[in-house]
């Protein structure tokens, strides 16, 4: 991509922009689809980023989606609105104190949820209650330790840092991606299968360049500016570095690397005497 | 895996484990096959490691496989009888100074070789002299950044650090996997694509934590134990704790994560007056 490419001006460009963001939702969505009439409950949809593209692969699924934040779920609201998604049904809702008596639902789907919670096995407790026996949990999560990129820099390693430390210090976990796997099979899930989906960007995906490294990531990362040098946590200058380090990457010799994972497990009946795993009723 | 598991005793066990390590191979190889009487470069084939699935994914193909050290052709050479491949001709050859003619070859091939070149545009500079114009250019090579594993363990980072320190001291680069796109463009190689292929190991795959956490990524570091500690790169305690630490990955809780990147590059002749690409004869 070189410097005098203006982002947006060419509706051809702009389309092949959003065509590549696109790719992005498929890979991490593309495969969840639940069938006419299953009950979907969404935890913690935040402002929707993942709702609508949930309601639209699974059009005649029931889907509960509950956020703690009554704002979140306003934002919510405008956007199934303006997509006419009809399907999601929204609710202010805490994932440890959950308005639905127990097995309420076929499947649970958690997006980019796990890795704000102090205890993320309590939380996958929490929604096993309301998962049906032999329903399904659905987790996708990102790691912030798995993004590299060329050429190298200690300074990007070291901004990438402070957010995976500040994400500490308020009780996450940025890294919680690699760990979905024990994390599902501790909170009692069954048949526990994990699959990475990896990013890579180079200058033959100017979309994703554009819009993975430069204003997803890289954005990201230079949100925690003030809060990781107030937390004295880095200098001015090494963390300006490592964000302009990062936005090398996204230049025509530039690589970037990230991984999401997806995690998918069953809550099997348990039998409590010998505690194998119980067979559906013939 | 439990702690008593006892590896290779029970066949259908060790024919597991022999399936997913072919996995591996799969992940790497299963897309490369040159048709029937095309020429083929293998360029530093080593003791022969890949030369066996090189020649069986293309048994029409007429291979030559070069390495620089007799004893790794002489071993090449056992490996080949041994495994009854016929198509393959070996010579011992230095890639900056190929016995070959201008335009000896429709392919070139190249396998964990580039990492060990302290030029290594210039490496890929000599491998294209001998290709045939749109003749194609194939480069598999790891990343030693790109390995992450849960639990995290700083040890075990600065354990991985020593391997690229070492290798970068002996002029090589262990990073190399995700310049692939940069390189072979500047190298002028056209249409170049790159795929990462990442091995995601949990302990669903027994074979891929034996095969490949332990007896392939961790035995590699724990190699360089003495040239790191002699070195000075690290203190022996330090190296012993990463290289533990990096077997605990292996447990039943353990997670580990590695991307070797695999790219494809066309020498599409250059026109000399205009720098436009050329295109075949009619």
């Amino acid at each position: 991509m070189s410097r005098d490419y203006i982002h947006g001006y060419d509706p051809r460009e702009t389309q092949r922009l959003q065509d590549q963001a696109g790719t992005l939702v498929d890979l991490l969505h593309s495969d969840t689809s639940y069938p006419e009439g299953h009950t979907v409950l969404e935890a913690g949809c935040g402002v929707g980023a993942q709702t609508v593209t949930l309601a639209a692969n699974s059009p005649g699924a029931l889907i509960t989606s509950v956020d703690i934040s009554a704002d979140s779920i306003a934002e919510t609201e405008r956007k199934l609105h303006a997509a006419g998604v009809r399907n999601v049904t929204l609710r202010r809702a805490d994932i440890f104190d959950l308005p639905f008596p127990p097995a309420s639902f076929d499947h649970v789907f958690l997006c980019f949820v796990l890795e704000h919670l102090p205890q993320p096995i309590a939380g996958l407790h929490a929604l096993k209650k309301v998962l049906k026996p032999w329903g399904t949990m659905t987790v996708i999560e990102g790691d912030h330790g798995s993004a590299y990129f060329h050429p190298d820099s200690e300074y990007a390693r070291k901004a990438i840092r402070c957010q995976v430390d500040l994400q500490a210090k308020a009780g996450g976990n940025a890294l919680i991606g690699r760990a979905l796997f024990p994390l599902l099979r501790e909170a009692g899930f069954d048949q526990v299968r994990v699959s990475p989906r990896m990013v890579y960007v180079d200058a033959g995906k100017p979309g994703l360049v554009e819009g993975f490294t430069r204003k997803t990531f890289t954005a990201m990362i230079e949100g925690v500016r003030s809060a990781a040098i107030s937390g004295g946590l880095i200098s001015e200058s090494d963390f300006d570095k490592g964000v302009a380090d990062l936005y090398r990457t996204a230049a025509d010799d530039g690589i970037f690397c990230y991984t999401f994972f997806k995690a998918f497990g069953i809550n099997s009946p348990i039998c409590a005497d010998c505690g194998h795993v119980g067979r559906p009723a013939e």
